[in-house]
């Protein structure tokens, strides 16, 4: 293999000819051979790591730092990378040690070569165009890092509240079908009253409206960096108006007006809008799980099951039952509502773990939101168009449950009293028989009565019924 | 002992004479024999029950369902318990089954007795105010034990942001103090460049507003409740005009404007503002224990630590060896935000196991909640006035640790370049040395041009400096 | 109040004349203002360091460090205490900093006030026999302290296993009880193929047998102690043959073999054993919780739900809702599992931050894990005696649910082949009917070789037939 | 591109005709696209599968129910597989709904496919050897798909406990290296008394054996299979004698003595023994982590921090800091620890999350065991070869530290008393200056008293010093 000769802290090593990274990614990829799964994979990652490189070299040119022959070529190779190229060049493992150092050296020397070879130089000229003091120019790791996982975690969230509002919309047109289906409500597994199935579908739409919200407000702190606080926040050796600068140029490239934090040290060693919005996805996660096992609660059966509702089929079910088929969907997003609660408690120990100046352990917070933000963007795509649009009602199953349910009781009580109305459920329990014809044999109310206080209307919502 | 008997579903069953508890709560003590721990050691808990009753025996007035006599007997009874008398007799466990329906059959018990001997009767003859028809009138456990629990965390949370903001003034005041206190910054714990103490108890401070900001936020969510939504949420037996009615009645004798949630099936089976509001707990513990381990980390020593600054001696140290002082007051405070952490999984778990129209699981939530909130309070407390306010610095020792730091190379990056700076910190870091005497050794830069880039004002700040 | 001076490190205090506890506790109480909740509350801790102090006595006697009078004082207070005396004046909070220190110094001040009074001194008169220089004569925090915890964890371990087999026989007596009873199994809560509920209750037992085996594995590794490290392992300040010599004396008064660790100063910083045995405490509240899950699903209904069998009915269910019942003692039980699975977080987390020689967060370890074990234990409890022993099947329905059900389909695949066996499933699930009808109708087996195939003694088991 | 048509339980359906997976898996891959990793990146479980597989026909053979041609057509594809062959065909994604059915039909379908071929077919010739009728006979994905866990799970675990007895051979050759370099040992970040370096490295090496003999404990948990469990555990169409022949079977195949659980319906729901090994992994990351965490604070500095040791330099630290080395290799195996945490919650909730006959989320659960393994095998790995093997330690600077320390002043107690001692360190700690010139000028003790005290040999091991 051919190979280039680079040099660091540490002295010279052989690097391929035709890698565009360099001496620090190579020792990266030695030293943390964890997961095998490359940057690479994070493409809105890469993205924004191009997007601040290319902001920053614009800035530093405002400011008379970077000539224009080294701007236009470190922007053109930000722009062919935000194109979607040269991502496989980004291969330090998603977990690493260093605080995304060599994330970051990653990127400066892709960035580096691809410019050099834009000014006509080979890769690893770096008299001519340099990782560290031109791509990186104003820049440190540390302000670098947490702003692109800043960036690429708003991205990803805003995919994830796309899919999620899809969803949402799916649960609401059900609720709409459903919206004369009577049912039996339940409290603790036990019937309690009636409410009808487009009440009960409607309450997934709600839950998800509001984690809609919950997860835009979390993901505007996302959009507070650091850009211009060096290595730890003092801003050392960056020009005192890069930070401004640097903000503008990022702010109209993303699309979106960016904040510099107003206390840059702070900034620069705080992971907290990282917990807070794992925090906010592990709420998500709760409640798509809980909808997800009432789907399955309510599609037990076909038979021995509370059979209310029907799942589309989407696979058989068992290599050993015919005919079997499993609610594989809800199943999958539980599971990933799982992973997102277990990736809140990584990101959570990570950020307890900064010490000083630094949280040093940002790559697997990186990791752990990364993944939990495509994995239930993923989830809701699946549970959108291969369950929720294909359930179906078993309408008539469900209105007979209520008519023979001793919940309807309840409805009684401003008429008979709790007491009157406890003998009638106690009766109906022990020898079977509707709540209807017990009130009537015992003279409690008449047929007219009962049939003004029990029809549906009045049941599944406030209503003032005077006999 | 003297006692009457009471009836319910189940049977009859003796409760003690002099208990203004009932059949119900008597039967949850048995059924619920766990931590021995009883709700009355939540006092606000206790107290917004009890404006609950208050203010639904108002509305139920209002409307025409509950007479004058009842309604005085029942507020009466009720500004009792808000008065701090008769917690004692609140004896359910703080674990229970039952959703809660032990905790309000408790207080609908307690305030029906009590009522009762105001109007002249004596314990236990329902037949004149019975805790279920009148106490609990137009109510259920699933509307009254969420809005409890959330106006008893709204409060608590008061508190907690209140010793958040007395801790931060008292880190804020040291900042001011150490604001000429040269320092080493450090990331991965590894010196990186100066700033100054003042900068870094400033982080501090800086951290604590933010997270005061962010529990206000979250707990904006526990103005919203359900009351009205009776059993699951159809408002089942409730008058339509009675949320609205219940609401301003509780908003004026909480002094908060609350907020009747638009969907109330959704709100009555809904954790979701609970588990938001423990992540943001979790929040804030997670940066206490990042904060106390740094104050840990810098009074390490006396002599082989960082030994930057002094904690107060607040206790001796050791049973064996004499004189020494332990940071005993950071030590707690990081054990109380493993405790939230871990209350917090617990939190999750419960609010994930909910099913249907119902979350049966409240009572571990609230357990856990509760915890959360007055352990971090009174914890905050602990650390401002036995810790933050007494501490020390040692100036002379932290001066000379930057003036003898490697770290200072990186302020002259942009006179030297970065390779001449990573020779000269290789050569100070091999054969001990000052950088400043290696760079003038090698003739790298004028001992004018040195103290003008090494000056603490500009190493400490953005900076523009020209030679 | 009256009071007496006593002096340490920091200066002079008054203590209460009366309080056994001195200037250590006091300044404990004042540093440590958590949970409101003291150690007193742990009987098991405060009877293990009064063991621990009796055997170190004895062991410094016998090595001729400890003369007999100041002996048989120490040795006669703390069986005072073993016998339950004296445990109100354990008075510092279960969460404290100081790495146990307040925990171990309130128990050397007790102990030597105790000891004062039986040799005829008043409390305070340390000259004549000391809190440190006696009581913890060949002792350190940091032996005493995890050593304390290990015996009383082990303690209510044993307790908790204890419970845990009184459940295993209920649940085992009902699986004898319904040895019978035909029912359909159900996978992913789809009917599958038909078991016994005999068969469905013995996995219970069967699972907390094996827990129980895991528990008491994990239990011996706190017989492992570590008396004689002193301050960090090294021995300072201990006699050579002390940690055999106490180590026998402990031994024979706490009823159980212990062992020294082989090396002092790993077991010192170490707390493995705690994080294991926690994390089988979780293990035994996953499984405890999915039991309750079953539960409360096999019991859901009574008409609207699964319906198999009937909870014994403990308290009314509702406030609002006449004649409903809850499974409230699986909803307890459930609770509690979600509360050890928190616990387990923060040992987790406690153990993580341990540092160099020691960790300093023992005290919250010992708080988490002494409520898992006592909480699980009382849950095992009311589990038990007020909901197992007490449940009825509905043998009716559920021998009716298996002979309507489609997964009676699976038998026949080794006659009619799994495709055969997919059609009659499918139609069966579109047009209604039972499957044996709808193999007769399409003639692929004979009414007779049905009745072999189907006969319920050769669908519950493995079996041989043979057409 | 060429298809073939494959036929299930929904329809028909193009699969490609290259393919050796067929309609099941097609189906798997529309419902599934979560992660975008395929189960072909677990060869150990796709191994473990081909070894369940050929035992199954082996077994399925010698009861008659296999003729030789398929048995021999199924085992040739299933070593084909072993030997590393066709993992690529395994593309089902690793979270998945269905407990597993879609990585069981995907092996059944490969397996066949290869075999049709082997025995002259074409793809998808299913009339001549059948996926289910065939490759699955005997079986079913809950006894198959949880057996090929813990196979895999075991293999694994294996790897993983050969390196930490790696890792632990470099600690202890570091603690021969280091075991006459004297240092101060630190309780709660503060000095307490001397030990030496090789005694600290020492507790590193323990740690690991005793985590390694706790690994191996819970692994064999893995060895416990469920074969001829088949749907529920009821066994229902497997032959009698089929369990213990197919485990002679794989326990030859796979070199492990396997057992069949004793209870199949137990063994079939239960998820006990991965909670169990997760919560060990668990305790291992905690070690791991907090000797990692050991290993950044004593090569804290260079000049600011404790610069006790060294660690080899890997990388440059900064993009912006000349010089800076950070120990890269102990923060890279943190952020395992931490992900190995994470996992644990996520395999807790799958496990407590098992409903009734089975749990369906075991497909989570090896997901996250797998990487928890994996990873850690990994970080262990590049610990020993990356960073412990090369760390040296500043000898005369440790040395000088111990001197020069307060603490110790507790090696006097014993002599001079604890008050005594506790005036000397308040002095020594006001004034400056060293424990011994203060004793002299008190007249404490003479200066041979003090040689025969401190000398390094009796301060860091228990001894008889008698004056």
């Amino acid at each position: 293999m051919s190979t280039r000769i680079e040099h660091d802290l540490i002295g010279n090593r052989d690097v391929p000819a035709d890698a565009y990274w360099g001496v620090h990614t190579l020792r990266a990829i030695e030293n943390f051979p964890i997961t095998g799964q490359t940057i690479s994979s994070y493409a809105e990652l890469i993205n924004a790591l191009a997007l601040i490189k290319q902001a920053a070299a614009l800035a530093n040119h405002d400011l008379g730092l970077l000539d224009q022959r080294r701007t236009d070529a470190i922007v053109g190779a930000c722009e062919d990378i935000r194109a979607g190229r040269w991502h496989e060049q980004f291969v330090v493992d998603v977990i690493q040690g260093g605080a995304g150092t060599s994330t970051n050296m990653n990127a400066n020397e892709v960035i580096a070569n691809l410019a050099l070879e834009r000014l006509g130089h080979a890769k690893g000229e770096y008299q001519y165009l340099h990782p560290n003091e031109h791509v990186n120019l104003g820049q440190s790791t540390n302000d670098v890092y947490p702003t692109a996982l800043r960036l690429a975690t708003w991205t990803g969230v805003q995919r994830l509240v796309g899919a999620m509002a899809t969803l949402r919309d799916a649960f609401a047109a059900k609720a709409d079908e459903f919206k004369d289906v009577l049912k039996m409500g339940r409290t603790q597994l036990q019937d309690a009253v009636p409410m009808t199935l487009g009440q009960e579908f409607m309450t997934y739409a709600v839950m998800l409206g509001e984690d809609e919200l919950r997860l835009g407000e979390a993901s505007q702190l996302m959009l507070e960096i650091n850009l211009g606080a060096t290595a730890i926040g003092t801003g050392i050796n960056a020009h005192p108006d890069y930070p401004a600068r640097v903000r503008e140029h990022l702010s109209a490239l993303f699309g979106q007006q960016l904040i510099t934090a107003p206390n840059l040290i702070e900034a620069t060693q705080d992971c907290g809008a990282f917990v807070q919005l794992s925090g906010v996805l592990k709420r998500v996660a709760v409640k798509l799980s809980k909808t997800c096992n009432d789907l399955r609660l309510l599609s037990s059966g076909p038979r021995a099951g509370f059979g209310e509702i029907n799942l589309p089929a989407r696979q058989a079910g068992s290599s050993i039952m015919p005919g079997k088929v499993n609610p594989v969907i809800p199943e999958v997003v539980t599971q990933v509502a799982y992973e997102v609660i277990g990736n809140d408690m990584t990101v959570t120990m990570a950020a307890e773990a900064g010490q000083l100046q630094l949280n040093a352990f940002e790559p697997v917070i990186a990791y752990s939101l990364f993944r939990s933000v495509s994995h239930l963007a993923n989830a809701c795509g699946t549970l959108t168009e291969h369950c929720v649009k294909g359930i179906t009602a078993n309408r008539e199953f469900l209105r007979a449950q209520v008519e023979n349910s001793i919940g309807l009781v309840t409805a009684l009580n401003p008429f008979i009293g709790y007491a009157a109305a406890t003998e009638v459920a106690a009766e109906a329990h022990a020898h079977g028989g509707g709540v209807a014809d017990i009130v009537l044999a015992r003279g409690l109310m008449t047929r007219d009565q009962l049939d003004a206080v029990l029809n549906p209307e009045s049941l599944t919502r406030p209503r003032l019924v005077t006999l």
